[in-house]
């Protein structure tokens, strides 16, 4: 089906791009054979190009396309289901040396940079001017702007910012036979035929390569204010989210709930332990964000009320920058907590509708059950988005666990596809949830199929991935 | 290239939707035959249908695709750009009899419509839930939610909220092969493949009809506050706009400008007065909205600063429901005042980046002289979308100016385009805007085109619009 990369391709690519970014080694490929879903779905390239602007990822494609060799974009490698692992080989096309941001538009309030800009570089550079970027997702510190935007990454501010797709403006992207073509912009309104644009956000590099991303800015808020919320019961802790939200007249950034084995493991990795680790069986940790004190300490006021008459152990209050770092560090450090304990861990992201969790979470229980295994789960409960963890059983070795893993996570994604979810709220379907999608929008995979041709006839573009 | 409606095709129908939703009557098919583009633009259905659920529209759809038939799908007729005027003529699908609001669902903050209610009904029944649909147009009164989605259509409140697209969470669609595919739903988050559900929104009825929509509600702001903000400039007053944005320290939801001309005519028609109409020669109309007073009054006091500063006249605040209404109902009803003077009045909606509405506008009064007109400017100024109106000159008639009219608005569409804009903000492409998209998205018309097979490979689908 594909060509192989050989001497004369390579003459190419080093015409292209110069020696120094075109490597052959085993050594170097072996770096870019895998992502965070772990060595069982490592694939090696045959060839890894660091592009350095859009001219030369115009000039590989349009090679690639000619010579019917798969390509493979690649951000930081930070993704969690294969989405950057060559499993066709051929081209591994990496972004990281874009990694420039080009503006900072204080009066349309929007940033432009290229792929391979780090999510929390950029984050840092506007705040300098603040402002905000609200579409960062939680894994900030190493991932992309890039890959943020191939995979429609979430984050813990959906619930009132949106994902990542709500705050891209405009996109250049590259197509496979070399065209170039910006979509979007600095304007913030176009009903100006199809929306293209949307179409690229999620596309995980199966139509095309983003040299060039706008981004939206709002005002940096001034004030945050977190709450760690103890309870002594899961379904306590899970049915208090929607009162929240009501209670609190205004939506919080961030509900998030962590169950008693991931703050323990977390904890363990952090050396950061909350309040009540002892009594807990699990906790939510909420944030307002906001320019007034006053309405921010009305709203966190009756969220902590709302959780105490759902029986929370207690309500703790950070409203400083080090006491808010503390809980949010544990958090943020929930995956490589579980992957210190099991490198080979993958992690579910199902999304549900917000009032189905409670549901969910005991339906991953009872499958936590069937298998004979421990399913820790974490939730951007504002969202419905449920990080699930199935932990590996020390009596099955890892190559055994891996497919026993999948059939666990597979068999979750599908059961919250069928109360009106999705197999991913924010990770992509990349390679590991091919399965799953296939299950649940089996009516759309044969249209996505035809739009992927629309864009990429030969079928170059990250073949494997998604469908 | 389609085939006519014969008898044996009105029996079909009558069979499908019932005698009494088949309408062939001359006079019937006249009330049809043009939206708010007006006569010009005008042309006959064969037949009309109204359709009372899905399972009609599904069977409807297939009829005329196995025929060849052209569908032109229709919501209130409110649109602008003949975006429903059946241009093939065939068979004209009207949503009106598909008026329910099926669901209000409170915990998870959705509400799921048919696509015949008129948006200000939605909007009235969620507010009683103490709930709030941000994505309504100016239009609320008498557009349809249907239609909204279906033009991605915009409104005052874009620069805080975002325009339609963003808040729809779910569609059902019927396609031309009478499938119904549902597209997102009550979730809240999918990184699940491509994102169909956003290409759908603001396609115009030209891949398929929307039988369902589930939208995103949040909790009603509990406060607003408006101010009216005289200039005796044009340039003064859009020169402040992107200083009230930064000085508030919160978006504020709407910054509408009017000119002087624009506001007398709105007046006249009206009968309400703006203060210092005589001086004006351009307003703001500033919306912030929020649930603390105190956060309110420190923005609008800061938004009121910024005005005087840059040479604002005065600054007049409406804090409660009467005033405001006053304020704007004068700005909601500003086109019908355009139409009281001239029935043929054609606007555009084209839009820029913010930051470039000053020069828009000087351009658009450049190209109002060399044609000798008057263009009246209303522009939702926070999000950079400039409703341009040119008034016909007293000594050329309609059926002359008609041409003229349309080649100014083109004008305006491509130099905006050039700027990094867009033709349109807000109403759509249709068939009065083609010729602007054709010249300012030259290189996305052919992809567009590909896009339109996967879903309508008959073409069936409102032909003639968009491209």
């Amino acid at each position: 089906m594909f060509n192989k990369v050989d001497e004369r391709i390579i003459d190419n690519l080093i015409g292209i791009c110069g020696t120094n970014d075109v490597l052959i080694e085993e050594e170097e490929l072996e770096r870019y054979s895998q992502d965070e879903s772990g060595r069982f779905y490592a694939h090696m390239p045959e060839v890894v190009i660091r592009a350095e602007n859009t001219e030369e990822i115009s000039k590989v494609l349009k090679l690639a396309n000619e010579n019917l060799i798969p390509v493979t974009p690649r951000g930081a490698g930070s993704g969690v289901v294969g989405g950057a692992v060559p499993v066709y080989g051929g081209i591994l096309l990496s972004l990281e040396k874009m990694n420039q941001i080009l503006e900072i538009d204080k009066v349309n309030l929007v940033a432009i940079a290229e792929p391979g800009v780090v999510t929390n570089d950029l984050c840092k550079k506007v705040a300098e001017e603040g402002l905000f970027y609200p579409g960062y997702p939680m894994s900030v510190e190493t991932s992309f702007l890039g890959g943020n935007v191939a995979t429609n990454a979430g984050g813990s501010k959906v619930i009132k910012y949106g994902n990542t797709g709500h705050h891209i403006l405009g996109l250049e992207v590259v197509f496979p036979s070399g065209e170039v073509l910006p979509l979007g912009g600095k304007r913030r309104k176009d009903s100006s035929g199809y929306n293209l644009l949307n179409l690229m956000v999620g596309s995980e590099g199966t139509l095309g390569v983003f040299s060039k991303i706008t981004v939206n800015l709002i005002p940096l808020p001034l004030y945050t204010v977190d709450l760690l919320v103890p309870f002594s019961t899961v379904e306590s802790a899970i049915q208090t989210v929607p009162e929240v939200i009501r209670e609190s007249k205004v939506l919080p950034c961030a509900v998030e709930f962590l169950d008693r084995l991931s703050v323990e493991l977390a904890s363990i990795y952090t050396k950061c332990r909350w309040e009540y680790q002892e009594q807990a069986e699990a906790y939510l940790l909420i944030q307002f964000d906001g320019n007034s004190k006053v309405q921010l300490e009305e709203s966190y006021i009756r969220a902590g009320e709302a959780c105490l008459k759902f029986g929370a152990l207690e309500v703790f209050v950070a409203e400083n920058p080090f006491a808010s770092e503390r809980l949010w560090r544990l958090r943020r450090n929930y995956l490589e907590a579980i992957k210190a304990v099991d490198p080979y861990v993958v992690t579910g992201d199902a999304v549900v509708p917000t009032s189905l969790i409670p549901r969910m979470l005991k339906r991953i229980k009872e499958i936590g059950d069937e298998y004979g295994t421990d399913i820790l789960c974490a939730a951007h409960a504002g969202d419905g988005n449920i990080h699930s963890a199935p932990l590996r059983p020390e009596n099955i070795p890892p190559e055994e666990w891996q497919s026993i893993q999948e059939e666990i996570l597979d068999k979750i994604a599908v059961e919250a596809s069928s109360l009106g979810g999705a197999p991913s709220g924010e990770h992509g379907i990349g390679y590991v949830k091919k399965k799953a999608l296939y299950i649940s929008k089996k009516r759309e995979i044969p249209v996505m199929r035809e739009v992927k041709k629309v864009f990429d006839p030969n079928g170059i573009m990250n073949p494997g991935k998604i469908f």
